[in-house]
């Protein structure tokens, strides 16, 4: 691809290249969905040494995307930003430390970047993600629904292959969402799953099939751990989910998938699914939940939001 | 791609290139789907043109598709066999006419192909297609499941379209099937139409949006029709339809598509939604209908097992 | 995708949607390259078809290209206009009434566009490609290097299609171009003929495989030749070739290919290798041509010249 | 996908899953190339963590590659095998020593993996690259064209790369290849360079542009040395060129391509351009080298026959 000097029709930015990041750059410049690809990050040979491996990839298959090493400034004025900054969980280092260095990290990121191009839509990648895109999305100065969190897009993706696997039908004639704050008290809506329409139970019903709702959950989430043990994170089925929810942005696809987002009843942010487009959330969808299901998103929103008034009492 | 003396990896046979056939074998050959595209036609010269204009286009992109002219015996060795051959409808001719022309191009076509190679898949795309998909059904000597008609495919991605653009969603979180006979007595499955497992009609609320079911229904059919009206057929709609319908075969997808298949319980083919794969139809869906919906279908289907039998006696 | 009222990225506007303008979006919304596609045609009727025909596409493979009829003042301000009017030649029309018709044609068009936006680039495709693209070029009001034409493209491919053929190769391996005034008089470059900077008669020696340069061409000649004959015009070939050069500007590729474009020697467009971009011809290849393949061109670009200069004074 | 009992389509096992064959299975899984990817690595809790991870990617985007764990008795049964086995250098370590380590780890994976399907192709992609190919070309049994390795490929994408950067040209423009032993004694086949067939010297004068054909080399290798530095490896450039070699074979492509083969005057494995298909190595390109290049090749090619003798001898 050309450098010219004329504004490419797209951009955009990543914020922390580190696993995750740099797996969501490799998915993005293999499917050229935008003309330019910002990486930014504060360790900058490492930075320099992610541009350039990215770049061998583009160069290899001629992708209509190019990448660049970035400042913040430069990344809050693309059409996308993406933030994955953040550290992962050291040895010695309680939970609660662990999230009041990534809730400082969210902070100074958002600071550096500020003010943000005003049709910018911020993707929050970073954990603990439903709180960071809280943070985030107080501080962007951008309306709200032009910010959200990855929240539980990769639990429903993972969930919805491992239920596709056995029912032996593809992956996205499924619909089925996981909801809630991503983690321990997430909740998976399995009285809204459908396949074509048909109710889930149904279709593959939990007796018959020899496992459970409890069951799939538990693979699931033996899974995702399992990943985490060997390997630090999720970096590729993350990596894939962002570009993917960039392309929903960037192309104003329109898709429907379930992202943390501001819930004005709580005063947080959590996922429920909506509609993405290239003005962020184009709606919600009000999907009807359960008691039980009800019951644990109010009880973990709660706790959410009470996690955010002690840090803020303690800044 | 070279042309080697191995056995491709993967082929298609289209039998009948005129517009349909061609617009199909254009977009398989844009999407590289399968190593070889054999085109089968009557009427050589024109078959060669095809060839031609479709090889300039695998040119073009490198595509891993290497097109060829090829025989009826030839095609039904292939993975994948189309068969788009049949005449439009004549001025002057008779819907009966039409109909017994077509129903004897069929039966030809078919008995030059057979036997067929055992794990062929074959897509019956001519009209009336439920009826020469039922023919072809029978005369084929392949097991019921790996013959399937295009039915109500094109039909169900049009509908859905014109909900998702009213909806400002995209079309593919719309789970919604046109499912009977292909052409006046098919039938909507509102009961079962859901965005994202949230019924239709509380998304997106028949009255609110100013346009209810049979709106829809009649915008969708103007739709059709004056595409025919001024090109004679829908090649393109049809022809990117039935390169989606070999993928789902040929890469194993498990697509759940509403196709025209045979129904025990009438004897005849009609569609329903299906998963599909390698095998053909994969299983079924059991989707629920309501009693008017079952009733129609009922209706339509006696009337072409009707058809049928006076075919058969008149032969 | 989402019909939003903001602006969308890319615009690529279809002036003419008979066979090729027609299978140029087809392949345009298969890729989804644009945001947005107008389909431009004075025959409102037929207009409308295309764009319900291609509706169904874009619905089915869930296209980031959306599909719409427009204008021709729409067209101008598009990011490429691509322009396919004019008529096929009809039985009785002498050579020279067919060239003033689709000339006239050409100057109602232009007309009816003028003025464009000013980064818009024009692609010209109806025949006689050079000198309309020289016409185009006139009348436009347009720089230079923003206004080209389809010229031997095409011709391209399809030879280096077949010599890769031959030599059992990657067509994309093979530099070659086909230069000159597209028809009778254009030019085989064979002289800067290569595979991977091996000059190309040393790859495949002439005699050793059976087969000249005059042999290649008369090959490259028939085959155009017997596709026009059955069907009008090479929809499929043209149409993907355009697809491609319109990919070649919006995504600011780079991409060097043999376009019709103003040679100031001569006062009229033909073809000569250039980098494509988003600002159109980025810069020209400079390709050395041995005397006779110059000869050629000086003599058929002086006549296309002065068949200029006849129908200035004729008008 | 299905999970069917039928033989898929095609099949890619990748042994050894560390940066860089993991980079190369998330690139095929986001292409579809082949039907399934077998991941093989002695390392059992690692291998898990990355089937899983990378089976996220394949649920994200519905894609046609399924993903497991294999053996390498499995994985010698595949159409492609990719050899990613070894391990980086230690700190501590001298060179030799890594090597005799990465020497030993390809006798035991080649061991555990023969006899080899006999019309497998299997790709060495584990460095010192050349030593480690012919080694793997002399254990394997198969055919010698079956066998390669990926050489100086990526160092040929990089710097035709850069080069595209200066020249403002679209990187698959340009023919130009590094040969010879990958590593420092590489050369680059300036003399064979050419843009569309025009030797590059004249597209881009070195001097004009302010940069010599010795800059450019520096240039490259500072930018894979500085990704080595603080990535430890090149993993996405590499298995991004990984994953478009597996699709050249597997699609029967015909692209050539600088590879690692046996060159039989050497009695070992260097890299020149070669046509690549799905037999392997389809012919060599012949491609002329001036006495400079040819006496470093040969020199460089005695140096490693040396060192094979020797490693036998201490065997």
């Amino acid at each position: 691809m050309l450098d010219s000097n004329m504004k490419p029709t797209s951009r955009i930015a990543i914020v922390g290249v580190g696993q995750v990041g740099a797996a969501a750059a490799y998915a993005l410049i293999l499917s050229s969905i935008a003309g330019e690809l910002l990486l930014v990050d504060v360790r900058v040979d490492w930075r320099d040494g992610q541009v350039r491996d990215l770049s061998d990839v583009a160069y290899g298959i001629n992708s209509g995307t190019r990448v660049r090493a970035a400042t913040h400034r430069e990344a809050s004025q693309c059409d996308v930003v993406v933030i994955t900054a953040g550290s992962r969980w050291s040895i010695g280092e309680t939970n609660i430390q662990h999230m009041h260095r990534n809730v400082s990290v969210m902070r100074s990121v958002i600071k550096a970047m500020t003010p943000f191009r005003s049709d910018a839509i911020v993707l929050v990648v970073s954990n603990p993600v439903d709180l960071l895109t809280s943070i985030a999305q107080e501080l962007s100065g951008l309306p709200r629904f032009q910010i959200f969190g990855s929240g539980t897009f990769l639990d429903s993706v993972r969930l919805r292959g491992l239920v596709a696997d056995k029912a032996q039908v593809a992956a996205d004639a499924i619909h089925l969402s996981v909801v809630g704050i991503h983690g321990d008290s997430q909740v998976v809506a399995w009285s809204n799953a459908t396949v074509n329409g048909v109710p889930l139970d149904k279709f593959l019903p939990p007796d018959a099939s020899g496992f459970g709702h409890a069951d799939l959950e538990d693979q699931c989430r033996f899974h995702a751990e399992s990943i985490v043990q060997v390997k630090g994170s999720t970096p590729f089925g993350m990596g894939s989910a962002v570009a993917s929810l960039c392309a929903s942005v960037l192309l104003n696809r329109g898709d429907v998938r379930p992202v943390s987002y501001f819930q004005p009843d709580f005063g947080c942010c959590f996922s429920l699914p909506v509609v993405l487009g290239r003005k962020g959330i184009m709606r919600t969808i009000g999907m009807p939940l359960d008691d039980h299901e009800k019951a644990i998103l109010s009880r973990s929103a709660t706790k959410l939001r009470e996690t955010m008034d002690r840090i803020k009492t303690s800044q």
